[in-house]
């Protein structure tokens, strides 16, 4: 079957949609993006991740190109159209399409609005259970990470380094020597006094929506989380160490720099905090239906 | 008449050309671009600017999708397929389309190559005379400016900053108070002792190719040029001050950060500048012949 996307109204085969190659997400970086993940039907965290593109557009002077409804709506039907309940799906936007120009266009030209959903099997994810190599690369991002823009070019160069030299992805170091964050989720560590620690929000890096979920799980389970700057270094001698995503949820690390985490194992608490994840998103504890229920 | 642009390997009207929704340059602003003038037939400084292209690819382990003697001939192809005698002709290459992914795809994914040529009329351009009023604003780039890349947002937000405050443009100013650049081109003063100065070259910006042969022109002309950073205290003293692009050449700067620059008239010396180098691309020194002779 023919992957469905959905552009700017309609919904096509991957193979017919066409951005103009006038749009300002080609010829400028100037869009944004999220990723929703759809778990046996249900959406994780989805007015968590509605919340941060309305940020994301506003701290850019962009609007949303459809209402709130319509975009859930749509997120919906793409899902439909291809038959998923286990998906990734991918929302960008762009300012639109206008003769290139630095200036911003008129405030009316058309924005670009696409979803693509991609199939992702949670359930198997083999990284799991085997854990990440971690490379430490420094962090060749603009100062505005907390804005989910399309830059990712430096992210992606900056994995592609750590794949090259045989490891599955990077965390970026700041100036100052610091940890900010891995090329698409944010870096956790758990010191041997079993204290979570992951860095404190500012646009420095993404602010997650998973983090923000973790953070939240975490206190009924009386583990006691600590937003604070951490160095390779500290994260070498780390108890346990793992990232989150909206994509993975939290998978281990279990080599950073060649130094092994944990045994190379799973740890025992970003288990938990993964399950308890998958458990709040599942509706298990009462929180969310799946999408289905209101077709 | 239809613009007509080329893409990977045919030519067609820009509206009915298509970039595929998951081409990198699109997902990632995995891509760079060159501009090069063409003034009454005349390419200029197309080799300089095809060096560039060959380093920017060379820099993120991108190949040339095609032959140099290739990309010439596509070139001057675009420009007579659209009649143009006087334009910029733009040029974009990305990584290609593939499934989104951090990691590069598989080195033989063809990349899209794009030209589109901007009708410009070199000769009547209205800011030569009337100057330019830039204001100063923080330097919000990755670190790596040397590299032509299509990561343009944080220039193009800066320049709609600069905008909306009555500006016609913004130099961008580094954490130790040094200008870089401008949003699209390279920053000059010109002190009360006729010492030219423009920054050095290092990661820190662009190595402008019309900034390379303001250099050569102004030696036989007995002008003195410096390549130090200057902070705007030092530009609003400047006896001129000027842009160098491309797209425009030496373009007078007149006010910056409401400082009158030169009593607000174009200077002498930049004047000289620009007429220097549009004899030299228009083959008046003997250097370059107009394209279509060998067509």
């Amino acid at each position: 079957m023919a992957r469905i996307i959905y552009l700017n109204g309609q919904y096509l085969p991957v193979s017919h949609a066409a951005i103009s190659p006038e749009d300002r997400g080609f010829l400028f970086g100037d869009a944004v993006y999220e990723v929703v993940a759809c778990i046996h039907g249900h959406l994780a965290d989805e007015t968590g991740h509605l919340d941060r593109l309305e940020r994301s557009l506003n701290e850019l002077k962009m609007r949303m190109p459809v209402e709130r409804e319509t975009l859930r709506f749509l997120m919906r039907e793409t899902l439909r159209r291809n038959k998923q309940k286990n998906a990734a799906i991918y929302i960008q936007i762009s300012r639109g399409t206008a003769k290139r120009d630095f200036k911003f266009p008129a405030a009316d030209t058309p924005q670009t609005l696409m979803i693509i959903s991609y199939n992702h099997d949670y359930d198997n994810h083999v990284l799991y259970e085997k854990g990440l190599k971690i490379k430490t690369l420094p962090d060749i991002r603009w100062p505005r990470r907390d804005i989910k823009t399309t830059l990712l070019l430096p992210q992606s160069y900056t994995k592609q380094l750590a794949v090259e030299e045989g490891y599955d992805d990077a965390w970026m170091v700041d100036d100052e020597g610091y940890i900010t964050e891995g090329t698409s989720n944010n870096a956790w560590i758990i010191t041997q006094d079993n204290e979570i620690i992951t860095r404190g929000v500012s646009t420095d890096i993404l602010n997650g929506v998973t983090r923000t979920a973790f953070k939240k799980l975490a206190e009924p389970l009386g583990y006691k989380i600590t937003e604070c700057s951490f160095t390779a270094t500290e994260a070498y001698e780390a108890k346990e160490a793992f990232i989150s995503s909206a994509g993975t949820f939290a998978v281990p690390v279990v080599n950073i720099d060649g130094h092994i985490i944990a045994d190379g194992k799973r740890g025992e608490m970003s288990k938990v905090l993964h399950d308890e994840y998958r458990a709040y998103v599942e509706g298990l504890r009462g929180q969310q239906v799946s999408w289905e229920a209101g077709l």
